[in-house]
């Protein structure tokens, strides 16, 4: 993230910031995940796949530090708010998690076409006794995100079809 | 993995591998935490990472079931002593890490040539304050040899470069 400098001291998120972020006036993964986990955002006691902050870190990361500065921070907020609202209407019975079928009615309604394979694939990594949790969820959708965005740029002719080198294979998907 | 009728009952692991199990005789990710996090694999009192026991599950789950049978938990049981004894060796002060230098050659010394470019991105995404642990580390060893995998898998011509369709793409790196 960017330093931090000259935001508006009006802004009660800054604090909320300041606090979390510590000394170098930067969230990291670990930062994140505490707070995430204090937010009761994992459900009951149960702290926030730290695998999920990672992703959340490295989509906004445009600065390639691994950290959030304030503006990035703000930025995951609304990110995760939209998620959580998504999540949200799927889980009917508000017991914190959703269905295998649940997700993939999800991702369908966020604009994603891919084959029953595809999406049983899916469903089967991100679910703990076939159900998802929203920290779960959240690592689903941002690594989607992530994937489909790393494949468009490279599928510059926009045919659905992309050449990988194996060191630029290796390189792109590590760092998701 | 594969159903755990008609073991030698002799096996003193077979007896631990079912404690883990509990009443359905496979272990799942939560499982495989749980019982490398009590055999201080982590190090200190940290949970091991839960994204690494499930690229371990993943990585064995030949029947796909996201579950590990008897053979297969013996199996990880062998690769773990192999990435352990590596990690030691570069963890010269038993500090329980190693840093992002001690990483590139541990990779390089498993036979991966990769551009210093990717290296970094490696080093990034594993490390946290410059360190990684040993559940990182593993993470990391998986994830590397399943990608390496599924490219050579598609690389028939052994040419360094392999087309995927977005579907594909989707399906197979987000079920590793």
């Amino acid at each position: 993230g960017a330093p931090g400098g000259g935001y508006p001291q009006q802004d009660p998120m800054y604090a909320y910031f300041l606090n979390i972020a510590g000394q170098d006036g930067q969230i990291d993964a670990d930062e994140l995940q505490r707070c995430l986990t204090q937010a009761g955002m994992a459900g009951g006691y149960k702290p926030f796949n730290l695998e999920a902050c990672k992703l959340m870190i490295a989509m906004l990361d445009r600065d390639m530090t691994g950290k959030m500065g304030f503006n990035e921070f703000k930025e995951l907020g609304v990110a995760l708010n939209g998620w959580r609202q998504n999540f949200m209407s799927y889980d009917a019975d508000r017991s914190g998690t959703i269905d295998g079928m649940e997700l993939q009615r999800a991702l369908g309604s966020m604009g994603y076409r891919l084959s029953p394979q595809a999406l049983n694939a899916i469903t089967k990594r991100y679910s703990t006794h076939g159900r998802i949790t929203f920290d779960d969820y959240i690592a689903c959708c941002v690594k989607i995100r992530a994937l489909t965005d790393t494949f468009r740029r490279r599928d510059t002719a926009q045919q659905g079809m992309v050449n990988f080198m194996y060191d630029d294979f290796i390189q792109c998907i590590m760092s998701i």
